[in-house]
């Protein structure tokens, strides 16, 4: 599958980097065609990988991955362009997270979510919201804690839903372990765990944690 | 010890209740003297079980409990008195969530929670938010849902939060399942975790459920 995975952070990389060992085709994508970043990821990666501008990337991917910072997704899906992103798969795992004079700051919050930004903007591409509860580094290899936790999906699409669970499925998440929250709104309740993400994240020094839900039936 | 809980719905009934058994004493509180809720409550849970006002409650309570809507929580305690808190214990297992159109809101959100506004208003309580995550027969009753899932404390008083922790220990969740997020600033992250607890709740179809974190070291 082509990937077009958008933002050159550690996310992006991350989740770009596991794309392209599980063998498929990656282009990350940038605000500019020579992102130092991008271009020593594609290097490091190997065949299959490249580097481009965000419409590059998006043009590239079959499913196309947002993976900038949520208060900026918008700005990088735009630049990437609504003619490179309709009827794709578009997979968000963002958060709108920024520290402002020390504090812990969401925007959108409560009654949106970057997942419906996202949807609204570009009706025609398929978004599902999903990974943005655990670090990039148990995205792609959830072995990394123990136990039976798990991660979410939502969206209005249901097929987009699936599609996204097999990928989860490659990078380790057994279908059981894929909680579907429902539509896109749903967002918002994903997006508001990340202040107790954060807090946790402190706590224990380190960001490989994630939650299991247990129930009685 | 005496108790004096606030709020006569669901949860501060079977807080009370369980706090009741365990052989404390314990004034519901509510607007009203003549509450038949809190009368009928008093009535089946006998022995130690009286009802009054909010402030005969809490004028009793050695430690008082909030267990009001997180939305009703400042006027509640308002109607209490500054007098009756000053120095005490005060757990606050609210959540300031409401329907609207039927979208769940939660109000305040973000950069302030109720744990804080209770705080900031009543600064000689020592405010400890806990319980708010789980559903008011998981919390007296931590056994109805598998697992080693857990709960929070955060508050500014580090022998308020022992003590409630001690407390929480008789409701059966052991020590090393309360998991301390320090200061009071901590519940605007556990205040948050609502929308997806009530998103949960809904897939689930029931409320027997809380999340147990998992982490590498």
């Amino acid at each position: 599958m082509r990937y077009g995975v958008l933002g050159t952070g550690e996310v992006g990389r991350t989740l770009g980097g596991r794309l392209v060992e599980l063998g498929h085709e990656v282009w990350l994508g940038s605000r500019t065609r020579e992102n130092p970043a991008a271009r020593e990821w594609a290097a490091a990666a190997g065949a299959g990988a490249d580097a481009g501008t965000f419409a590059e990337a998006a043009a590239f991917g079959e499913v196309v991955v947002n993976a900038v910072g949520g208060r900026v997704a918008l700005a990088a899906l735009e630049a990437a362009g609504p003619e490179n992103l309709g009827g794709k798969v578009l997979v968000d795992v963002s958060n709108p997270l920024a520290f402002e004079e020390g504090e812990l700051r969401l925007s959108p919050v409560e009654s949106d979510s970057v997942g419906e930004q996202i949807q609204r903007a570009f009706p025609h591409a398929r978004v599902v919201k999903s990974l943005n509860t655990v670090n990039c580094r148990v995205m792609v290899d959830p072995a990394r804690v123990p136990g039976e936790h798990q991660v979410f999906v939502c969206g209005d699409d249901e097929g987009a839903k699936e599609q996204v669970t097999a990928l989860l499925g490659e990078f380790g998440w057994p279908q059981e372990r894929v909680l579907d929250l429902g539509d896109i709104r749903a967002a918002r309740a994903v997006e508001m765990w990340l202040p107790l993400w954060v807090g946790l994240m402190q706590k224990f020094g380190h960001a490989d944690f994630n939650l299991e839900l247990r129930r009685a039936r």
